[in-house]
């Protein structure tokens, strides 16, 4: 479970590693729009923004549908919300921290004031 | 200008995209270690805990300081707060979008019941 967790996040961020990979969600993030659009957006050829799509894909970070011969993608916000959750949890952490040194320097101050 | 904030997020979600990495950081929240620590802790050789510290720090998500043999590794929150920054933006964009159709679905319901 913890190991599947581990490869879930690994393909996440190395999904959002990548600048093209990224201009797609953040176009993404306000409708869908067909793998031609994205291609053009990009500036790159429809070979180059399907095989994207497909690592964004396996992140689920996007979701596509092929309807007749026009494949139209969408976000898909599993994946922005499980790297999402992990950098909160990596911040909390780092906030408990700074909490309870602050806490220990408050102690220490009381004591030698008194 | 753009350019550099795209290679720093590139750098940032690659240095998180691996598991032992991210381990150092979820160890480096909880307060300095020294890399010898983290090799353990990863169960790693020493000269694979530097690699991996070189990558962290070149995010600017890990700093390290060496007093005499010893480095000590502490966690640096401008590259986390980077990364979170650029997933709290997309996730504002999707929540507004998803605001703007249920104003529409609003709109026309009411419409239809008028």
């Amino acid at each position: 479970m913890l190991k599947r967790e581990a490869e879930a996040a690994d393909r996440i961020f190395h999904a959002l590693a990548d600048a093209n990979r990224r201009a797609m969600i953040e176009r993404l993030t306000r409708g869908p729009a067909t793998v031609s659009e994205l291609a053009t957006l990009l500036g790159v050829t429809v070979a180059a923004t399907v095989q994207h799509l497909r690592v964004l894909q396996d992140s689920e970070l996007v979701r596509s549908e092929k309807v007749g011969r026009v494949r139209t993608c969408q976000i898909d916000t599993a994946g922005l919300r499980n790297a999402e959750a992990w950098l909160r949890r990596q911040r909390a952490a780092w906030e408990q921290r700074l909490d309870r040194l602050g806490a220990v320097l408050d102690d220490q101050s009381k004591e030698s004031g008194s």
